[in-house]
């Protein structure tokens, strides 16, 4: 029986602003990837939401970030190891404190927006971000990009693919841009398809036609978009009418 | 042999911005309040104070602050309980990781600044804080004023008085307001005969000339303003050489 | 003729975030009281409300604050007058530029949240915000409510009154408390009546049945709460049908 | 008689933090580039620095830099054009009317950090910095390097160079990097030799040996590290026995 993992970003808001819906979410996936203050996520809405999903048995991972609220987290900084490192332990320990209080505890990292996006390519600071999760926790996954500069710095880590139902993907496995036309896949039933697929056969079409395996054991839905909700909804409908077993992969 | 506990707030720079002379300090004192990142101290901060400590055989606390660096922790402000709570609970989890990850741990708890005269007289506030300490750890003790509104409400919580060598008391055992003529000891020597006292005999003379007993286990020394430092370092030989045994409280 | 201001407060988003439905507003007031970054409001969501408020006529006041996006302004803050003046004077200089860039000014002030409440009784700080607004340009009228310090503090300056058609009087004309019962008007019907009657005779009736005088010449309505666009939309339409001319007061 | 303005950083403490000693730097120079709150400068301390520099007939120049306080403005951010330009836009009206309630204005633009070296060779983000000068001031100059894509992208401002007597210069007239050997200069006599051959001469010995021809009417000056105030005074008084007339370039 082929499964699944699906993780979403939640805990977005801060302070009196709120994003996305966080609670319909939660009833959908079996990972949250937990907002941890630096590009949003004030420590309510964390205790909330980690509170929210002890209650429904999904795992709680950590969104680590840039300092960066007013750009969301979305601006490649350069950020200097030794710091990024330290922000980066921060962010780890303030959740799974929170996390903890709540009968949780932080089960995986997941870097969020520009950084995540860097350390696909970066390996100063792909090994800044494994010094923080080494130092913190040896022991938890990290969710990455294929091919990520994540594999290459931190082998004695838990690197993890995640997919993703909705992107176009190269013939070599990575993403096509969002700056190319067709980046993005908006017919609902043909993501759902991919997403299937993705679970039961470990393989998408790329923009070329030809199949490409994939070994994600965890798939990213978004919740920030008119109707992505019902989108991961849908998704997930799918894949379990697929005979998909899902669960946190953590 | 009377014993006595020195503490000190520590890691209150941020980024490029230095204050006081941490590592100096750190050779005097032997509880460090380190910040937390919501007054001052940015997790490259915390984390050398937090390696330095360990070091050096100092206690690590958690120098818990509302969230205000431009004004250092020093206005207060009317947060609402939950949110004061849960801020109070991600500081400490936040500096225990970072301690954890240099081989030490949060062992006590000191309000900042405005928090901290806040607490002393509010049972609202008082009990949103020993809210996030029993939520993180129910063992970690609360340095605090003599008659502080956190006895009151968290009489499951460890609460400790802590005392100033260097402030006038009042006969009932209070502080005298800064406001107030008199009320910081400027005398060196002077401090140091009080510091002898407090330590020896559990006791200091009062502003009207009457002793007033006190019970404190941990002295608070500064380390930011001029010759900080230099008094610190006396209070020390002054407590060693009347044969105080010098040792973290907690 | 009857005359009579709309203001609500706009740009209060930040970054990723939103807040209210700014330009949906814009069509229905006649000033729009802009967030200045402080609580609220980066500086291209500043631009762009400037830009449309420009567009359509509508006045732009400089909705200051306390220095807080995590608590959205609405936590007092005991900052220091020469702090506050600052600190009022840099927000007022910063809209004003950004609005004469996209051919407007600014032309009046409204303090935001907890510190328009406590320059209602506080005349410390009264004075600090007034000093800001006598150094930016003496000219600029300040909305207030009636009876606050700022008139004791400010006689040079321009001192408003504003109204609220969904809130509550007291006998003496002042609002009744929000933790009171039956604070806030919630029928649209009700209200839109209260609105019409103040401008049209100056009056509105207390929570004892008693009639209020009221001078105000600008009106307060509410744009981030559900509904809250239509029912300031039926505040407009009724003052027109009532033959009241809708204009800036300043 | 040859002339020469001298600029330094100023303004760069926030709250409690201070940096640098901005009164004995204003005794120096002729122009001041006043830090404007996105990484470094509190309200208070710009005011209070404006206050000094209208005093003694310094020049004010908006010192506009990336948001940024952690990393005090020196890491590199992909700020979207439009942010970026409101950004700006922001700090230079609020810099303005502080300076303008101390009797002065903001006479000149200098980037900081990060910013000031990519605009250096990132036409976007230059673009932006010279959208918002236009838009606040369209006679405002702006200091910058030699070569800078400034000068590519705001051939309608007044963009201008400035040199530095303590950096070394390619053959082609750039600075040497930071990270090559020899970069900078330390010797005080020569930094004092150079100063007034730039002034008087106009040009410079490269790394290479080669003269360099420089046409600044700025010089840079630091205040920040420990013996930069003498080092100043150094070039000032060289300059003065030199003949060369002091005063703001804008």
């Amino acid at each position: 029986m082929p499964v699944m993992d699906i993780n979403a970003d939640l805990a977005e808001g801060f302070g009196v602003w709120e994003l996305g819906d966080d609670l319909a979410l939660l009833d959908v996936i079996t990972s949250a990837n937990v907002a941890c203050g630096f590009h949003a996520g004030d420590p309510l809405i964390m205790r909330r939401v980690c509170a929210a999903a002890v209650e429904r048995g999904v795992a709680i991972g950590a969104q680590v970030s840039y300092r960066d609220l007013a750009g969301f987290g979305r601006r490649e900084m350069d950020v200097a190891p030794s710091e990024l490192a330290a922000e980066v332990l921060y962010q780890l320990a303030a959740l799974d404190g929170i996390a903890r209080a709540e009968g949780g505890r932080v089960a995986y990292v997941k870097p969020h927006g520009a950084l995540y996006n860097r350390l696909a390519r970066d390996p100063v600071q792909a090994r800044a971000v494994s010094e923080a999760v080494r130092a913190f926790d040896p022991s938890l996954p990290v969710l990455t990009l294929p091919g990520s500069a994540l594999y290459e710095v931190a082998d004695d880590l838990t690197v993890i693919d995640e997919c993703f139902a909705d992107r176009a993907y190269t013939p070599a496995g990575g993403l096509v841009s969002r700056r190319e036309p067709g980046a993005v896949v908006h017919d609902p039933e043909t993501v759902v398809k991919r997403a299937v697929r993705m679970a039961t056969e470990g393989s998408v079409t790329a923009v070329d036609g030809s199949d490409v395996r994939l070994s994600a054991r965890s798939m990213c839905v978004h919740g920030d978009t008119p109707g992505a909700v019902e989108l991961a909804r849908a998704v997930r409908d799918g894949l379990e009418a697929a005979g998909v077993r899902l669960g946190p992969f953590a």
